[in-house]
């Protein structure tokens, strides 16, 4: 994979793209914290967007859900302090109340407006604070309002999420950037993660989505905190096509630079999430090689990643390899004991299922580090799959237990 | 469902029954912990047996697994301090050798003896240690022995396990025992569940097993801890007619009394195992009802019951009904949000998937008990599942997270 190198300005990185991140007072507890989010393209854009498979989505994810389909976009509305989640046909018709506000504010139309929104699920939003917050943020854009936005859509997140690349298509220079908020270890009510992406590429609305679908399976569909899936996960990626390169299409024979591009930016903010979290003492990638398929890999990976047993043993540092077998044993996928091969970053811990004859001591001092990999060969076929995840703690628990 | 009387003496308390607990020296951090277990019919039994559904099983349950087929069985022989699983050939060897060692000391065939063991995972058995215990503590058979042989098979346990029951069939006093282990909270190398029953009832095979079947569902496969399935589950019942009933078979007028005793005594033994342990603060009853299908209720209840967050919660006394609509909505079981109510014992916390009147300080006041109910009706149809469930706490961390 190509080594992009990184560049600044985060979401407003690209060409044509302007954002901006104010404080409406949605957010009782923190007044001086930034809560609401505008981001807006000078000229219309194409629009993707992957979200929650939770079956209770957020109204706002209704919203986006419904109108990522259409033709072109503008702008992204995006709050935090609520989610407006599971607050019935009053959240919908407040989420639409917010796409009007900001479209008004915008001069573009209801349909070329995206939402999210972060928070505390099952409380109606205090609309009109919103309403007055938008007319704020949208006089407030501008080419350096990146960090500001970052920051508004902030919740448990101990450090703003930004990032941005730019190589070359054809000679014509590309700019991605984006921003993210995530680090469902520390406020539960919380734990959505959203994503915005902002391009100048000149890409098909088809051939964007595609690309985007892919960047995600590797990435954020990559990574587990605490195996929950918020009611309001999304990721939205907008292109304005100002950087003029020769229009994108999977045939292209620059794609393939394209998609790494947006891999590599994706991945990023996906592994801040996983690090970010005064909860979290050790982030473990977690490899399942020579399952029998791609999705018995995943299911062995996810297990494993999810298992409260082993999360507290990382915790601890304790190379207990047995909750790992334990873990594998009871998912989905299909196992043999007797081929199973296990190795902490290079040293192996178990073959053919059973203890190998590496010292106990140096597996201690691998699993003490506050990053290692897991690599679990099930022997069996060719799948494999990465999950990034991390340990529990007892300063999780702290954290989440309360209100 | 009747009410029966508790009757003392555990799993000796059925005719012909003894057992016996004594210290081997397998558990080297604990020199003074029985750590072997006998128990003995005098006569020949018929045997049912439930396993670990984990694709990575221990030794003795492959070796029990197979002798628990056989048309009779006389004794059970068990062990704490290490699982024998992960252990390969040489581990199915060695469950070998504890049956022949036990068969040899009772003067019965290999065939007629079940196995479990219990404790560290992927570490070999020092077989001659437990060989001259199996010898000793087929000795000290007796028909006190009970206690005894709940001490032997505890691991992180902080109580012995021990229930039996008296009733009768036409006339005849017919008795059932029970000994179990089982804290998964605490010692995550040993979360195994073991459970041995014995009864002087007269009954077939397949009745028995078929009883068994359904005493199992609705209790140890109704309890979660921390999700995590161990290598080494096992659940025993041996009958030995002794009390010389007219012989149970499903069709038998007082087959439900025996059914309803089988299903009182495991499932107050899997409540014993949620209850136990430092690391909870709460027992919950989870129930959901009206879901599409038995099926979906299984999978809602226990989504929301191994939900990291939803667990946090209780431990933090708050009723945070967000990460239970969350948690049921990631569930596999099908849901309509505006269809959900969830009440936390009577108190209705959500209506129709959005925030019910009810005052927060009165569920508040709910989820700080140390046991309470939530029932959560989907409105669908008429499958009905409950899980019993604990929560998370530092504590729990703190104790799973070291060897």
């Amino acid at each position: 994979m190509e080594k992009f190198t990184e560049i600044k300005g985060g979401i407003t990185a690209p060409l044509g793209f302007t954002a901006s991140g104010i404080y409406a007072g949605i957010k009782a507890t923190n007044k001086t914290k930034r809560d609401i989010a505008v981001i807006f393209s000078e000229v219309p854009c194409v629009a993707a967007g992957k979200f929650t498979t939770n079956q209770v989505k957020a109204a706002p994810v209704k919203v986006s859900i419904k109108n990522v389909k259409n033709k072109q976009a503008y702008a992204i509305i995006a709050n935090s302090g609520n989610a407006n989640a599971c607050t019935g046909v009053r959240g919908v018709e407040d989420a639409k109340k917010m796409i009007s506000a900001t479209a008004k504010a915008l001069g573009v139309k209801d349909s070329e407006v995206l939402i999210c929104s972060t928070g505390r699920i099952g409380v109606f939003m205090p609309i009109q604070k919103i309403e007055e917050g938008i007319t704020k943020a949208v006089k407030k854009l501008s080419r350096n309002g990146s960090k500001d936005a970052a920051e508004a859509i902030m919740t448990s997140d101990s450090c703003k999420k930004e990032v941005a690349l730019s190589f070359q298509i054809n000679g014509k220079r590309v700019t991605i950037g984006a921003i993210a908020k995530g680090a469902g270890m520390i406020d539960p009510n919380m734990a959505t993660m959203l994503c915005f992406i902002t391009t100048d590429a000149s890409i098909d609305k088809k051939s964007l989505d595609r690309a985007l679908g892919i960047a995600v399976e590797q990435s954020f569909n990559s990574i587990t905190v605490d195996g929950d899936m918020s009611t309001n996960d999304t990721v939205l990626l907008l292109a304005n096509g100002l950087a003029e390169n020769e229009a994108l299409t999977p045939a292209h024979p620059e794609f393939s630079k394209f998609q790494n591009a947006l891999n590599t930016i994706t991945r990023k903010l996906a592994l801040m999430i996983v690090a970010d979290g005064e909860g979290i003492s050790r982030v473990v990638e977690v490899v399942v090689k020579g399952a029998s398929s791609h999705r018995d890999a995943k299911l062995a990976a996810e297990s494993v990643a999810n298992s409260s047993l082993v999360k507290c043993a990382w915790c601890g540092g304790d190379p207990n390899w047995g909750r790992i077998m334990d873990a594998i044993g009871y998912s989905s996928a299909k196992i043999k004991e007797e081929c199973v091969d296990i190795y902490y970053d290079g040293s192996c811990a178990v073959q053919n299922g059973i203890v190998s004859k590496t010292p106990v001591e140096k597996l201690r001092k691998i699993v003490k580090k506050p990053r290692f990999t897991i690599t679990i060969n099930l022997h069996l076929g060719s799948g494999e799959h990465t999950v990034y995840a991390s340990d529990i703690t007892e300063k999780y628990v702290e954290l989440n237990k309360s209100e």
